[in-house]
């Protein structure tokens, strides 16, 4: 599992900074998370390829999580893709592309689908073979989605000296992967966990931004391995954090721990501070593993 | 006159180009035109005042001309704006901007006014005591207007040693400023030309960008002193120029030849030609006066 941030700060873009935009690459699927503006420069910059991405997530409609949506679909335009492009986020979101394809006198040479979101509880949003992605509601000004993605259980891994010894033909092998024990001709029963070893973790990552401190989405990312936190502000501006619905340092850590995820990662700062070491800082103090996020970082996750 | 290049590319913003967009400094007014993605952090880094901009003049809705604008308004409401802001463009601009603010729950802390623009015939959309602002009707393959500013006349200059001579009371000079002729109390009439010198010459600065070769501009920009005009190709993809309703440089260039221009700019290069330098030598051997607009370049006209 990889994560880019293409950007990881609050409010406007500037000559150093972006606003929010990552892509997450998970099982060879790679999802693009919010889209401000400047997205399409970012993820050149990070040479990301515009023809992998097939699935974008949108977390609510504040401009500085998808101002940079309608420049993106136009370029795929552009470059003539073909491939259908799905796009998940609040209801709203297909009106406000269309009408500027709309004057554009514009039209997608590949299919758009445009998934909209109005539910107040989790639903799942994506399902394939490999992943699951679902939506974690949010407490913003407005209506919000974090979003929750989990590979799904891998295939057992074949015991090969095992099924040998038993000399079980390869047709049975895809049975044995998805855990099922194999009757020989003499009747004997192998259970599979004599033919397999146990399949390499799967893995999950939530992202959660903007947010204010809500400990109702625990239950909804507990024990997951990674969770983004916003922290928009530190504990020093505790107050801003509650009037905007936004969270601290502090705050997200605790989310953290409650949900007892095993590795921390925090953006979306205000561009009011500096240094976002003092983010680091702040969490710490409550939750051990945290990582700061900044504009190019990568994350890989095993 | 100062023209300050945003962006000058056409098509999609990438690592080292952006779209365009431009400043226009006259009279002490900043005029912006065109405003594409990533047009704000262009401003920064261009260290444009963001509160000095009053008035945005945008061309056409295809997203290369305006899919910054609505990140720059908010902006605006950032950094706590209480100035009005005027945008001039094509019916439409309106809908867009406000259904995004209201989606996100937005109000602008500022009065916020659209001009929208439907007319084919050039028309006047600003005017004060100094600038007067013209659209120049285009032909693209959406609605499409240029822009036409011209500084009005000035007040002619004062021959300080003549109205002395006179002995003209300091009440009369506004008068004589404005062409004015005096009557002494002996009944001597002194006519302006005495006591005045011709005032400097006013500037004009048409901006003409997406176009299809079209001469019906001409008389409209005729002796002006620059004319930013589209070079999307060179003339040896002219088929494609034709058939996408843009400008080759040398079709730039009789434009600027036919209007009697005193300089042309050329912009708005399609992103295929590595070397914009091959734009100048097309133009050149058509009309001497050309220079190259490119991101970040000031050009200072006296």
């Amino acid at each position: 599992m990889k994560l880019t941030i293409l950007g990881c700060y609050a409010a406007t873009p500037r000559t150093i900074t972006n606003p929010t935009s990552q892509v997450l690459e998970i099982r060879n699927r790679m999802f693009l998370i919010d889209c401000g503006e400047g997205t399409q420069v970012q993820l050149r910059k990070n040479k990301l390829k515009f023809s992998k991405i097939n699935h974008i997530f949108i977390s609510h409609l504040h401009g500085d999580h998808f101002y940079g949506l309608v420049g993106l679909i136009s370029t795929f335009m552009l470059l003539n893709r073909k491939t259908d492009l799905h796009v998940y986020g609040p209801k709203g979101i297909k009106e406000i592309i269309l009408l500027q394809l709309r004057y554009a006198n514009s039209f997608t040479g590949y299919n758009l689908y445009f998934h909209e979101l109005e539910s107040k509880e989790s639903e799942v949003v994506f399902e394939d073979d490999k992943v699951i992605v679902r939506t974690i509601p949010l407490k913003h000004r407005i209506y919000t989605n974090g979003y929750l993605f989990q590979e799904k259980a891998k295939e057992r891994k074949l015991n090969i000296d095992a099924v040998e010894n038993y000399k079980i033909d390869v047709a049975y092998y895809r049975k044995i992967k998805y855990g099922g024990d194999i009757s020989l001709s003499d009747g004997t029963v192998i259970p599979n966990a004599e033919l397999t070893f146990d399949p390499e973790p799967t893995m999950s990552y939530a992202f959660c931004s903007d947010t204010v401190y809500d400990e109702s989405i625990v239950p909804l990312i507990e024990n997951c391995d990674i969770l983004y936190h916003e922290t928009t502000f530190l504990e020093s501006e505790a107050d801003k954090a509650e009037s905007t619905m936004h969270s601290t340092a502090r705050q997200a850590a605790v989310i953290a721990q409650k949900a007892n995820v095993k590795q921390l990662i925090l953006g979306h700062y205000s561009t009011r501070y500096a240094n976002i070491e003092l983010f680091h800082q702040e969490a710490v103090g409550v939750f051990p593993n945290v990582l700061l996020a900044d504009d190019g970082r990568i994350f890989e996750f095993d």
